[in-house]
């Protein structure tokens, strides 16, 4: 056995994933210190509570509620307690004193990313981030480094385990919405407070920390725009799957240009995508990123999007980085210098859409309804007429809208004429068309 | 604009992948500045032949028939010659004076690999191979890093285009192998020398690639099990399909535990594939990768596997990382060190298999089959028989077994025992079924 220098490793958090990885950090250390030519010294564990049950037994001695005690002097902070405060002051005390610093901090990145990356660079230290979006997907990596010589022009994918689940069980088992939500919480897919996956912050979070890094830019969950699955219904899943798609969750982030003012667009929305799309067959909690670049074309990453011991793994990938990083020498290898790319409004986004329409079952009503959506400035690529059979709206004629692409803002214009239109009952859905 | 430091890169060979590199080096310069805090400069690109023509015109002044004399005093040394030498010799030169060396040669990665990582260690260099496997598809990088601190049990997927689109035509438009083959020729997706994709070269090369950096050991393409797709018909695919397969040429790494014993298989070959696994929608030429780590799960890396511009991000993306590494000072981050784990036989691995047989149509046959496949030590799960139809072996019965898990070498004696068998016409085909 060589000998090894040692790294101090300081771990605050031992949650589902904190405890995978202290006990990684235990278990694995032989291995650890060849891979990466250091012995990784777990010099403590900071937690709220010593007497909290863990998923996994770790050593009492290890523990203290002493944060910043355990921060100083260590080379290596690993920070997993979630949440803005205080996890924000002491990854700012890890960089102060040196420590590179790794994270699964998805809400704090998204908020004070830029702030946390201005003073890693400022100091020569490194943040990384894998295991703060799609868990153990390496996705953060290639798009820093294996990218980082071509052009990201898109990236979309199911970024949220928790929803897809959800929409999975209602497209695969007929399930009503409500009765999948309760399955979801029962086996503990869903946050304690389900509102951040349901409505689309979890997912929001990770477009914009993707966003910032593919487009080089600073994107918070405040430039990202966002709808949740609540207004998902079985009908819509019902209706998608007669078109030949599949309802899902995702994230959309994309360059745009126009008159050749360059800005991006980063969104998060239940979309349509088509059954044939790789995406489609991303079932149950698993994530999946497509990411299309100018000179690799479209790639995907898929995998486990959560979990402790998966995410744990993301983690161990960044603690290992930052040991060899220590052992080489070398100041940090930070994140592409960060320009501010405008975001632009949903308004400007292109997309295809699907509109459901409830109409009068009377003559005359297709050609109103084209006029319509013509003068809107929309143009109709398919139509659909059926009878809905029964719950609300039983009887009634529906109409089925698949358009060409449209500027989201002519199409909102539309929806609401259509809306106004003496022959439309109801507007039942709109959805948008991704992945075409 | 800021002040950025001056790389030096040296080009060899400027084919379909070294044109387009060249052409992004020069075209996108001040955005690589950005990207790297160092501003590239293409000091030449060393070619066989100054007037030959190329998929993107360059500059002629940059040319030159001198490699030996580009590489002094270079920072950075991209290599996409081809082949064993003088690829192999530049490399050295290169590394001999200072410089990190970006490849995507797999052929000399796959003989000479441990050789070129061992100078690259004593001399503090890197040698960047994203490249080499898998076109445009980030997976050597994750290996390395993201999955460093896991403990990877077994890759498999699909490394080789042509061959994946041969089997892709044969299975979704019916065509026989020649027929498919002659498109794939035609189309340009065949090498030159047909038999290093047909054969499965291709695709062991890049196996022990694969093997050598998830295992942290030394294999080289001699100690990879390979077989090819000539064996591979339609009748083949056909009755894959009945039993929900599809066949796709597989390379699969994985780690094999007997008696504590620790060792690795590494393998090429058709086999079967469950429709329902990702990797059966793999179509046309692309590329993907399934990973299964301890704590990670499996992941999946999916996108273009060869291309000029596409595996030219590959190239870059390492070009990109190596330039940041020069700006951070420090030496390079190598491979992991890398320990000899000795390479199982291919009679050690335990699979599960599909065994057709033409029998006799007479009583008493399916009892004697059984009874062979029993005393090898098979075990049956599913048996069809069915009547050929046309074809040779028309008005013969056909026996499909499909066996549960079995070790290699119980198979083979089992299938050599069934063609010696009074009651088998011919063996018509045996496959491994992988991916369950």
């Amino acid at each position: 056995m060589t000998d090894h220098r040692t790294l101090r490793v300081a771990l605050l958090g031992a949650g589902s994933v904190g405890s995978q990885v202290a006990n990684l950090l235990l278990e694995r250390a032989d291995e650890l210190a060849e891979r990466t030519g250091a012995r990784l010294e777990l010099a403590g564990i900071a937690v709220r509570d010593l007497d909290a049950p863990r998923d996994v037994e770790l050593p009492r001695e290890l523990l203290t509620t002493d944060a910043s005690e355990l921060i100083v002097g260590s080379d290596i902070v690993i920070e997993l307690m979630g949440g803005i405060e205080p996890a924000r002051t002491f990854i700012l005390e890890a960089l102060g004193s040196g420590a590179d610093v790794v994270t699964g901090n998805k809400a704090l990145l998204a908020t004070h990313g830029a702030e946390i990356f201005d003073v890693a660079d400022q100091v020569g230290a490194s943040v990384s981030y894998e295991a703060a979006v799609a868990g153990a997907i390496p996705i953060i990596r290639p798009l820093k480094d294996s990218l980082a010589g071509d052009r990201v022009t898109r990236i979309f994918g199911i970024v949220n385990g928790s929803t897809n689940y959800i929409l999975d069980r209602m497209d695969r088992d007929g399930l009503a919405a409500d009765e999948a939500m309760r399955i979801a919480a029962e086996l503990g897919y869903l946050e304690a407070d389900p509102t951040l996956d349901v409505e689309g912050f979890d997912a929001a979070q990770k477009a914009a920390i993707l966003a910032s890094l593919a487009f080089h830019t600073k994107v918070s969950i405040d430039d990202v725009h966002r709808e949740g699955i609540g207004s998902v219904t079985a009908e819509m899943i019902e209706s998608a799957r007669r078109a030949g798609y599949v309802v899902k969750l995702l994230a959309v982030c994309e360059r745009l240009q126009e008159d050749g003012e360059e800005s991006i667009s980063v969104r998060v929305y239940p979309a349509l995508i088509s059954r044939e799309h790789p995406l489609a067959s991303v079932h149950g909690g698993n994530n999946a990123v497509f990411v299309e670049a100018e000179a690799a074309g479209a790639l995907m990453f898929y995998g486990a999007g959560a979990g402790g011991i998966e995410t744990a793994s993301a983690i161990m990938g960044d603690v290992v980085s930052a040991a060899r990083r220590h052992i080489a020498g070398g100041v940090g290898v930070g994140e592409s210098p960060r320009g501010t790319v405008p975001v632009a409004p949903i308004g400007r986004i292109e997309t295809r859409y699907q509109i459901r329409l409830e109409v009068a079952d009377q003559p005359g009503v297709l050609e109103t309804v084209a006029r319509v959506v013509r003068e809107g400035g929309v143009s109709v690529a398919a139509l659909e007429q059926t009878t809905i059979e029964s719950g609300e709206g039983a009887g009634r004629a529906q109409l089925v809208i698949g358009t060409h692409r449209a500027k989201e803002q002519a199409l909102s214009d539309t929806v609401r004429r259509l809306a106004e239109s003496d022959v439309v009952e109801r507007v039942a859905s709109v959805l948008r068309v991704e992945g075409e």
